[in-house]
């Protein structure tokens, strides 16, 4: 793809290193563009490698129409998911240039990952990891009587250590009922000693995310690891069950095999025990500099895996009213199988 | 406007007082429909109101598309701001349905804002100015060494008061020369007496926004407000020009006046001690839900103030290589004037 026109902020960090909250990047015969306003402009010119950083005087749009025009080019790709309705309009509009959809080329070009990124995300994974303890010891000391938005509170200011990390997503903290609910925002319930306690949280480190979640029972002395026991018989059966999907699908992680395929493993083990219906989400998604990004782990992904893929596998059950488990890890693709981060 | 189609999460919220960050809402003939995925349709069903929730088995689009059908609507209006050029594409082709185009048209409905929205933007000024006062005494007492970077992380707490706000935007904490940048990214810079400091932040309060800018000479005791005394002469000259500006602007806020005519206001003051192209940004933008909303304060905007109206008065000069001063308050357009939140 020799041409092409981006906008989405990490898809742009990644062809150069930098990216602020308005600019488009053009890339035309290899050379790269990168046209901002006057408020990034200082800043551009001094992180953006491997390109030409311009001033826009006003709207950016027309900025790159002027340079399009200038360099004389016939046809660029752009990705129809990054570009709204109106400023595709305003781009394209009697320009002379064709434009050619190529839907998320950006994060297809992203999927494998190089041994330079993986050893980033390794480390945002271990750095995540180890805040998972952190806000474990942090809840043992002080989290009994505190609501799921002071838990959530805190949860994100230890896993920002100090302002060393990003959040690569708003942390869910819940407790019992409000773990049924996928993506729960957090409500004034209280932390009580035996309730069931999901935490979701990842980190940004050198922009690349990491992903985790534990769902864990609160006892003095718990940790936010796999080794759980439920004094309810229910929510026992459920954790293993849960537990039990994620470790098939994460064997069967190799090269060769269909993402559809990992999905319809935890799926299937899942369904067995009646509960098909109650996991309702996807198995997981890649992770890199977006936090959502491919390849899906879904019933529908027909990618191949190929050594270098990182992704989520993050089975689940929820039991609308009662309680949600959901256990996630995020795994490269190795020659023979896969690590987990 | 009887029918409409919505995806942004502000826009939504106002419809039903509820929103995710995947939804699609839809009203037809004066009655909502709010399309969610599982994740999200257990807490749709309890907070979002006079509209009945969807749970969408797949995608959003599809589910979005068979609704318009079984529903039999001919005509639609939506924001192509609002939809990507991939969305509207998969919404759009071949349903038979008439969109029609209405850029913004969620934006310039809230643009004048009810006394109930008012109040709760007084509110939010209020804890956001309170926020700045609190960080000025955490400067005082411990910032003196402390990085921007440093800064920015306890900004970011204390403007979130235990997990009583959320944060309108990331807070700019920027020491001399980073504040020359409009939107500076928080750098390893060390804090020393006598430095100027800039602080932009606001805060998030029943979800609408604040917004709130102060430059800062700091030296023992100081406060983040606009009595500011630099030593350096040119750091002076610039701050008084600054804060004159803004000054001229807001009187010049009332109801009948062109919205161009406050951005003129200021640049043609600036203008006059030779800043002009210091000044590189517009004077101000609406607030409410969103941080950035209508009506914008430029040399283009054609809207006529109105009672009720909310913006941003922000003008700021900014030397590259050496400083920079922004100075802002959040205004209500009353009856015959204006009123600082």
């Amino acid at each position: 793809m020799r041409n092409f026109i981006l906008k989405d902020e990490n898809a742009v960090f990644f062809e150069c290193g930098y990216s602020c909250d308005n600019e488009i990047f053009i890339s035309v015969d290899g050379r790269g563009y990168f046209i901002t306003d006057p408020r990034y402009y200082i800043e551009a010119k001094e992180c953006a490698k491997n390109c030409e950083v311009i001033e826009a005087k006003g709207n950016l749009i027309k900025e790159a129409r002027l340079l399009l025009r200038k360099l004389g080019v016939k046809m660029i790709c752009f990705n129809p998911n990054d570009f709204s309705h109106m400023e595709y309009n305003l781009l394209s509009y009697n320009l002379g240039v064709h434009f050619i959809q190529r839907p998320n080329f950006s994060q297809i070009k992203r999927m494998v990952k190089s041994k330079f990124e993986i050893e980033i995300l390794k480390d945002a994974a271990k750095f995540g990891a180890e805040k998972f303890d952190e806000f474990g010891e942090f809840v043992n000391k002080f989290g009994i009587g505190m609501s799921e938005k002071e838990l959530n509170f805190h949860a994100q200011n230890i896993f920002k250590g100090s302002g060393k990390f990003g959040l690569s997503f708003a942390p869910i903290v819940a407790i019992n009922a409000n773990a049924a609910k996928a993506h729960a925002l957090p409500s004034d319930t209280i932390l009580q000693l035996g309730d069931l306690l999901l935490l979701d949280a990842g980190i940004t480190y050198k922009r690349f995310c990491s992903d985790r979640t534990r769902t864990v029972c609160v006892q003095p002395g718990f940790k936010f690891d796999k080794n759980q026991k439920f004094d309810d018989a229910k929510k026992d059966e459920i954790y293993s069950i849960v537990k039990e999907a994620q470790k098939l699908a994460i064997n069967a992680v190799k090269p060769g095999v269909q993402a559809s395929k990992i999905d319809t493993i935890a799926r299937e083990y899942i369904a067995k025990f009646g509960y098909a219906k109650e996991f309702f989400h996807s198995t997981g998604h890649g992770v890199g500099l977006d936090i959502h990004e491919l390849p899906n782990i879904n019933a529908k992904s027909s990618v191949i895996l190929e050594p270098g893929m990182v992704f989520s596998v993050e089975p689940g059950i929820y039991l609308e009213g009662e309680f949600g488990v959901r256990i996630e890890d995020v795994v490269v693709v190795t020659d023979d199988g896969c690590e987990v981060l």
